[in-house]
């Protein structure tokens, strides 16, 4: 997430000064020569230290954690935000820290079963919404995320912090999940991912996304996933037995309605 | 599938010459126009005539009723094949009408959840999988049409019928039902499509899918596609759980080992 936005900036028509920052020397050089920073110190806290706005891209639990040291670091009006997938546990250490004032979530509806810099391309954001959630008292600085997102193509928008984390447990982590059953299923039916079509693939895509980065998320307990597997596999069931018994009709009746729903 | 075939075989360097034929004179029409066939009439038995192959693309049922009147209006040593996506019920047909000599069925691989010429393009088969399933006594057959797939790019590779079909149960039909099931889920929990990011998206596209030619396949009860349905009802049940109690080391488990399959 942190390379494509690198390498959106370094496209923009006045491209901002944009300093990188990666726990991988790796990561810094292949982003200092694709010319998607001007600088990626080794220490982090030389990276923030000039910064008007910090975006963190890292998984959830390191956003957390490192919301009050940058805050600290940087300099004191200096915005800040992330992209993590869930926003409440992102706000709650913002608050901790005391800088809910300063800092404005961002939750881009974009990105893929990949991570890291050799992945990252310059589209990434196009035309991808971007959520946005603040604290009342960091309102003035979203008009900034989002002038900072159109910048990059993207679609900005603000957004309740629980509507939106209770929306992205069923738009986004749900589905990732059901990726991973379905690959479990396939895995254990000795199926080779090879012998998979274009749907099989898409439908299986996200089961190679980063196990530490959803387990962060995972941690933070939600009721509307829970609940979504569970209908999912209720949905399953009764598709198993309409299908079994040659229920044909009503089988059609569910697909003209899911056809219905995503052609919307 | 056949608007898309005939694209690709009007862009091969030697071009066949291809008749094409479809119950819709819009269909036709457009196929002419767009050069994709060199004629077009609105009887069927004009477009088999002269064929030295007949390539069936029309949902299962209608392929398997289809053949016994293709093969007599086609020239006696003409090679009947189709694209459904289930081979024993075309076998069957073929068996019934006395020509499994002259059939070698095919299954590509390829295609969307969309449908009709407006859909086709040339490349749908490039690098695609196309299996292919014929009687002992077609044989010889089997060759011509893997020469045929190859011509427009694709990779065919032969197959027995009852692995062929117990293949496509768990690796395609399980998949569009489970992107029906994840669709009715969303819908039920007041989703917008237009709120999902990537991966949901890519996670739904099936459940647009055609209900009318889903349905044909789904008339041919497959214990495999059952089976499959309720091992990812009993799989997300058990995620909800792991979830639920916050046992993310064995989420974390799964997550690996289905990474690990899906990037073999």
């Amino acid at each position: 997430m942190g390379g494509s936005l690198a390498r959106a900036l370094a496209e923009v028509e006045v491209p901002p000064a944009v300093t990188g920052w990666s726990p991988s020397s790796r990561e810094r050089t292949a982003a200092l020569r694709a010319g998607a920073v001007r600088d990626a110190p080794p220490d982090w806290r030389m990276a923030v230290r000039d910064a008007d706005l910090v975006i963190l891209s890292a998984p959830l639990r390191a956003c957390c954690e490192l919301i009050a040291k940058v805050a600290t670091e940087a300099p004191p009006n200096a915005t800040l935000s992330d992209v993590a997938s869930l926003k409440a546990p992102v706000a709650r250490a913002a608050a901790a820290a005391g800088v809910e004032n300063r800092w404005v979530g961002s939750h881009p509806m974009a990105g893929s079963e990949q991570s890291g810099f050799d992945a990252s391309h310059a589209s990434l954001y196009r035309g991808a919404r971007v959520w946005t959630v603040a604290d009342e008292s960091a309102g003035p600085r979203v008009p900034l995320l989002h002038a900072f997102w159109s910048s990059v193509g993207a679609r900005p928008a603000e957004i309740e912090l629980r509507e939106h984390d209770r929306l992205v447990a069923k738009a986004s982590h749900l589905p990732q999940l059901v990726a991973n059953a379905l690959a479990v299923v396939l895995a254990d039916a000795g199926i080779d991912p090879g012998r998979l079509g274009p749907g099989g693939r898409d439908m299986t895509r996200l089961a190679a996304s980063s196990p530490e980065m959803w387990r962060d998320l995972l941690e933070h307990p939600s009721l509307e996933l829970v609940e979504g597997l569970r209908a999912l596999a209720r949905v399953s069931e009764r598709i198993a037995d309409l299908v079994d018994k040659g229920d044909l009709d009503e089988v059609e009746a569910i697909m003209r309605s899911t056809r219905a729903w995503r052609r919307r």
